[in-house]
């Protein structure tokens, strides 16, 4: 299943005591649907708090077989209003949702106005001042490739390896809105977030472009910019082998500026 | 003034005993920014509740004098995070934010997809059936010019007149969403929910593209499609003789898809 939510409302993907996460209102929904006591999700990235969904991926066992639009409508009628399934299908038995993901996409949203957001507020990251987009697209190119992504990694990421392989970093802008769209193997815990850190540190002329080369290299946390705020971050999804036969993507992609 | 807002936890614009409208919370900022019990003021056009505003213009009087960009950041300050003042202006005392507006802008955003709503809840309205364009552009046809528009007109409509100028009905398409802009001198209450629920009537194939101006011609509420959602209405803002050299927008503009 593809879901698609609104991380404002929420406690993260994750599973929590608290029940306010988006797997918690996900697997209650099966739950409700299948008439069962516990339904178990498994989903290809989890999202932090405040951070938002328009392609992430689940898969499960179910004890009872339903048409793919069944359980789409089925369980959107037991999820609230800012979360939806979008798609649904029937997979292989070796499909796994993180596994069999070869690659994810994430896109932050960020608005340039001397004005903070309002009709938008928790829906995209905030600078007041101008940006250089030559100068963060030259410190992007510094990211590209297999990096040890150290300097980009929260304390708590469990990641195996700080390792992973960035491959394309888009910077495009709409009117006051940016968008940068990232795609990579796999992220550490917080790396986009990090790494947004940094990007706005040189757009805005605090740092020159050649800072992101030596905070990749210094491979220490203490040497990037302060963790950027969740509220742009949307997680676009995980990329799959073609054969699989899995939608790329959701309506609500177009959603973003 | 310009303001935006996102009104989907406010009672509309106008203040109410409640006190939770858009109009109750500038008020209250400015009263605090001013240090004095009470500030009036008097708005281009009133939203209603759910409705966003973009570019919505007051005028006050000021017992006291501050710098323009003051007004805007001090303002702020005060705001709950989903409403924010764009700019403000000082305006000779023959300005008056809904007499000198020449015309009002607004659009509607509507997500086309099977499933509804989820990351964009609350911002857009809904249609689980494909849009046919042409046959909703030819019935907005129809609207342009001065008409009597009773048939979208609320029963609780206090305008003088049903008689009203609609300039122009733009019809846009960016992936699953569509955006629909209006112009006009002024709108009766509810005339845009009106008219939008008659182009989805007729661009989902239950009416043909004639029936709009049957509709027009009935001067009749009965004869119009129900009242569509308030969720993807967003009013842009009034629009002044350049004379006054008022901005035209605010980068929350870009926010639509």
């Amino acid at each position: 299943m593809a879901v698609s939510y609104n991380g404002q409302a929420y406690d993260g993907w994750q599973s929590q005591p608290s029940g306010r996460t988006v797997q918690d209102h996900l697997e209650q929904a099966l739950a409700r649907l299948l008439a069962v006591d516990e339904v178990s999700t498994l989903c290809a990235g989890r999202t932090d708090a405040g951070v938002h969904g328009l392609g992430q991926v689940v898969h499960f066992d179910s004890p009872l077989a339903r048409p793919e639009n069944a359980w789409v409508r089925g369980t959107n009628s037991f999820l609230p209003p800012d979360i939806a399934v979008q798609w649904a299908r029937h997979v292989p038995d070796r499909f796994h949702a993180r596994a069999s993901a070869i690659a994810r996409r994430y896109a932050y949203v960020l608005l340039e106005s001397p004005v903070r957001p309002s009709v938008d507020a928790g829906r995209v990251g905030w600078v007041f001042r101008p940006l250089d987009q030559a100068a963060m697209t030259a410190a992007a190119e510094a990211l590209i490739g297999e990096h040890d992504f150290t300097s980009f990694r929260a304390a708590a990421c469990q990641a195996h390896t700080p390792v992973k392989t960035l491959r394309q970093i888009r910077i495009l802008r709409r009117g006051a809105y940016w968008r940068f769209e990232f795609e990579a193997n796999a992220f550490l815990h917080h790396m986009i977030r990090n790494i947004m850190g940094c990007l706005i540190a040189i757009g805005s002329g605090n740092r020159p472009a050649g800072w992101m080369a030596e905070v990749l290299a210094a491979r220490s946390r203490d040497a990037a910019a302060p963790t950027f705020s969740p509220d742009g971050l949307y997680f676009l999804g995980p990329v799959y082998d073609a054969t699989w036969g899995l939608p790329e993507r959701t309506p609500a992609f177009d959603w973003l500026p």
